[in-house]
């Protein structure tokens, strides 16, 4: 068992441990290490000696056995391919390489390629003007004041102002429940270091947002994915996982949700707070896009209903404002102030006040209400040229509902098909989605992705979705049976 | 025993253990729950009872006994007071709070007090003018590409502006070597993230940044600290104890020690070099005043002399530039880069485009290589001015080293008085001064305090020092043998 010697796998880094045994795995097949039908070592042993989870040796030999270069005998174990010398349908250490670089934000996109991965508004929808004036006049009438330290807590005229704001989405809350900021992101991140110690329990829908589970997962915390359906959280799965864990918090995001787009109905809203309030644990609310419903419903944020302080709630201005600006806020129960304050001092001491002082001002002066009646304006077209192509060019058999609002649709493959796989090939076809992969604790291929629609233009979006559905088509219409195994999806993998 | 009962200690919070529970023992005897002459709890049983450490016991008790409010018997234990009811000498409460606000940097300072604790520049050295015309030439340049979110990484051009940049310090790295970060305690924070899993060990310099010893234990570190010489790290203990543990990084400030003003002479430097590479550790070098040498005489990162990869260098620019701006950059060994990229993408996704794009632009003109020689000018007088004021107020037996650059100094009372003491009696006659029990992870009053003169114009710095030079006088004068046992001094404690 020399072989062996030469696996390494890293757990510190953002590839799955089962993609990374896979490739190494593949590389010693072709390399000619392993010889064609040549026993690979069982489950077990090698799982012992990597000091890995059987289940990630399990996903491995899976995955080699869905690129054909392994298959298995039941009872006996898994073998290498007769021949493994074939043309490759995919190229997965590219395919590894692009889903490792969207995980980080770094997709280096052709020019030509339609993004319906990213979730970004596109620059010219940016209201530069109205932000150079007002940036001027904060440096006019604060000068040097405005590049001091700021108070860890925000600039309390900002705070104020965020408060008023507030109202307008039923949400009450005093100035000093409001900690600026710098983006989302840093909102999760100071959540995790003010609550979650090394070994403690994060309950998180599934599907969910992939720099949520990495904030998480860098904290030492162990993650319970509870399943997401069209109307919310899984309660019954939430309460059975309750009777076993005793979480730290629960994150969600109730308005269409990251990937689904799916939201909380009322029912639920008002239940999982209840269900919060009775097992003594935190929500974490994590609300991007409330802001941005198309069909005149209702989207009031968990934050409106919470009467007992068990809502942090997290705001970010990036998705309908400037996302390169980094600002946010949350407004948290006066119990965790003072540990969120503690951990935003670790983190980066304060946000910007120069950021801070012209938000401020956007706030005030009411631009920023104009600004997102346009940017919805904007994006409910968007959204309705999207819906009407992928009703015209995609397969029935392709499953997803139409969400309302937000900026992004979740689809379902059928059975038996692989999200990478078609990932792979719309890229061929200069198209990029999201796999769904990326949005599970460990990666699992369940045969689900998301398109976005905030970062391609409306003249873009039909050709784009015109693509994809024929990829579709043919992907799903291959006379041959899909060649992938899928894993079979366990929201504890 | 039910006394013990009311007795709650957070380790979550900055307070260490120890003030926590004397202030906490020191309210129950105030209030008369325990009686004059009542014996306190035996040592161990005590920290038994609050699973704390005895030592956090042993200094609860020298401070009760040190404010009056307990005596003890050797051989038998500790006993409250015959009388509590005298005037305290300090309201520790107060103090207390105090220094918590300005760990976190919250001080209210009234207007009049005069601040030696802070380190950031006053308001009117920022270069308001100069950055207004860069940020709008940037604003119609880029329009809405200033806004979108940028590389991980960093703005491209600034990274290769940086690099040209470090030229001037001897430093040669590649663009690619380049992080760009939110300020340097975000850089602190990062290299925690990348580097740290819970329970790993972490060499510090003692005394040190209070922040870097905060992000070192929210990821769970064991924190060794290593005496600080007026030469730089003590080496000897350093080869001790790199015997017993196997740090992550030893994080180091060569160049005008934060909190000490000390630099490493350049042997230490080649010396802590090698060191670590035949550990194989890393280095991590917060180099935040390199600049501001007012001798002439070299200060040359560490970074410009590690030719083996082993230096993980993080430079603010926020004490010679602009604090509420949040910027700064690392530069990583290659093996780093992956790992440091992720955490900056779980952290904050990125840094402000517009700030990082208009500081390009302060690089490329050379605007800024102006500011700092116009910011060394102005520091150069401070410090002689302040240099000057404590020759003339301070008594001889306070000990210091004129540092010859950065903003700061550190003094040594005699042995047997209390820092905190010193800084509580301070505050009372106007003046801020910042105890050295900040400096040390477990608040051990050594007897040593900073004091800056970075925010303190000119004029004010001589009646300040005066005070000062007054209050020392009268409080190491006092005919009583000093109250205060200073605990022993441990590097380990």
């Amino acid at each position: 068992m020399d072989k062996k010697l030469s696996i390494y796998l890293d757990d510190s880094i953002d590839t799955p441990l089962y993609i990374q045994l896979f490739l190494q795995l593949k590389n010693l097949i072709v390399e000619g290490v392993f010889r064609p039908n040549e026993k690979l070592p069982p489950i077990r042993k090698l799982a012992q000696q990597l000091r890995v989870n059987t289940i990630t040796v399990v996903n491995a030999y899976k995955r080699l056995e869905s690129e054909g270069l392994a298959y298995s005998i039941v009872g006996s174990g898994t073998y290498v391919a007769s021949s493994t010398r074939h043309e490759q349908p995919l190229q997965p250490r590219d395919e590894t390489e692009h889903l490792r670089m969207m995980e980080k934000g770094q997709i280096q996109v052709k020019e030509d390629t339609i993004n319906f991965a990213s979730t970004t508004p596109t620059p010219d929808l940016f209201p530069v003007d109205s932000f150079k004036a007002l940036i001027n006049r904060v440096l006019d009438r604060d000068k040097g004041e405005a590049f001091g330290y700021q108070q860890v807590q925000g600039y309390q005229p900002l705070r104020q102002s965020i408060c008023d704001y507030l109202k307008n989405f039923s949400i009450d809350v005093l100035v000093d429940d409001i900690q600026v900021i710098s983006g989302a992101q840093q909102g999760i991140d100071i959540v995790s270091k003010a609550l979650i110690e090394y070994g403690d329990c994060v309950f998180v829908e599934s599907p969910t947002y992939r720099g949520a589970l990495e904030a998480f997962k860098s904290r030492g915390a162990k993650i319970v994915e509870i399943p997401m359906q069209e109307d919310g959280i899984d309660i019954e799965t939430l309460k059975r996982s309750l009777a076993t864990y005793n979480p730290k918090f629960i994150y969600i995001m109730p308005n269409f949700q990251n990937p689904t787009g799916y939201s909380y109905s009322h029912e639920k809203k008002l239940e999982i707070l209840k269900i919060a309030r009775e097992h003594n644990t935190f929500i974490v609310e994590d609300d991007f896009l409330s802001e941005l419903s198309f069909t005149g419903g209702h989207s009031l944020p968990l934050k409106s209903l919470d009467r007992r302080q068990v809502v942090i709630y997290i705001k970010s201005f990036s998705k309908i404002f400037m996302p390169g600006l980094r600002l946010g806020f949350m407004a948290v129960p006066e119990s965790l102030r003072g540990r969120v304050l503690a951990a935003k001092h670790t983190s980066d001491i304060s946000t910007s006040g120069l950021i801070q002082r012209t938000f401020d001002l956007y706030l005030r002066e009411n631009i920023w209400m104009e600004h997102i009646n346009y940017m919805k304006d904007k994006y409910k077209k968007r959204y309705e040229i999207f819906l009407e192509a992928v009703r015209k060019s995609f397969p029935k058999s392709v499953r997803y509902k139409a969400p309302g609002g937000g900026l992004h649709m979740w689809f379902e493959l059928p059975p038996g098909y692989s999200d990478q796989e078609l990932y792979a090939r719309c890229l061929k076809r200069g198209v990029l989605i999201t796999p769904g992969s990326l949005f599970y604790s460990e990666g699992a291929d369940t045969g689900h992705f998301r398109m976005s629609f905030a970062a391609v233009h409306s003249e873009k979006i039909e050709t784009g979705v015109k693509i994809v559905g024929e990829v579709l088509h043919e992907y799903l219409g291959e006379s041959t049976a899909p060649a992938i195994q899928i894993q079979e999806y366990s929201p504890f993998l």
